[in-house]
């Protein structure tokens, strides 16, 4: 990605993060931008061309704070932990981050417009959870009988759900921390029913 | 209540399912309601006692589709189950609710003035829950080492999670009754640490 097309996305989830998308105005990611809007429209074509690299711009970003790598060794476990609590954070990026994926989220009850983009995202999430929990199946660390798709809905629901009360200020990091924790030890037990 | 203070918070709960709470303005829900500002004002004082007020509302509401009554003798599972579930419907009026709540926290993220409304009816929900499950280990239903409040954090945090889904279109309510179902059941075994 150019850097000056990272710079306007940088700006664009700034704004999103400080006052939501659905006041987002091109005016305003151009002001915080120091840029034109004609600029804007000649990157991203419109508003809602804006929001969705936006969001794409937000998601790359958290492939690379969550801590793990294509290439790492450990425990199956641990990894699918890292990749759950990667999202609770003191820090700014990653609270922006998560600020504007709730809003997106949030806005898409209202903008059907919104919607493939965070159905693209939210799969690519839960695929590549559920991937790590049958790699984890492959090597006998997790039982055969867990639903690896329906654990991973829940568990990536979970983390939605704890970001929204994070962000409020209802839970400290480690308290969403840990509730991932304990949430995740009890997907990952053998299925009464598998 | 007054059948005219109910009448303005349905109006209010409208405006907000259909165009969040960010845009919203007095005028409109004096609009939607057929009636002028000055009445909402003596109602509610302004626009944030307005918001306050339609949340606390909604809240109010739920309780009567969540099919739960004080003096129902359902085994303890099932009224656990039912209030969680409760809240995926599909009906106009839970869809509704649902997306006042989703819109109300999301705008939490920027808005520290709905904090505390959100703080309080968040507790009430956790509290209520806890003590279901308290009492079903008073019976002996549900094992005493489950700790009470800690699964009802995550429970309801889970059904704020995949109710952002669902609004979106991403989960039918089968989907979604049927996680909050498997998650229970997982919340409800003895914990091993326990």
């Amino acid at each position: 990605m150019s850097t000056r097309r990272a710079k306007l996305l940088e700006a664009t989830c700034r704004v999103i993060a400080l006052r939501g998308v659905r006041g987002l105005r091109v005016e305003e990611v151009a002001a915080e931008a120091g840029v034109s809007k004609t600029l804007i429209y000649y990157h991203f074509r419109d508003r809602s061309g804006l929001v969705t690299s936006a969001l794409e711009y937000v998601n790359d970003r958290a492939e690379g704070y969550a801590g793990v790598s294509d290439d790492d060794d450990a425990p199956v476990r641990e990894l699918l932990l890292r990749l759950l609590v990667g999202e609770f954070q003191d820090d700014r990026a990653v609270r922006e981050n998560s600020a504007v994926w709730g809003e997106v989220r949030a806005a898409a009850t209202f903008d059907e417009g919104l919607r493939p983009v965070l159905a693209t995202l939210t799969e690519r999430w839960l695929v590549e959870l559920a991937e790590v929990i049958e790699d984890g199946q492959d090597e006998g660390d997790i039982p055969a009988s867990v639903d690896s798709r329906a654990a991973a809905v829940r568990l990536t629901s979970l983390v939605e759900g704890l970001s929204g009360r994070w962000l409020a200020g209802l839970l400290t990091t480690a308290e969403a921390r840990s509730h991932v924790a304990a949430a995740l030890e009890r997907e990952l037990l053998p299925d009464a029913q598998g």
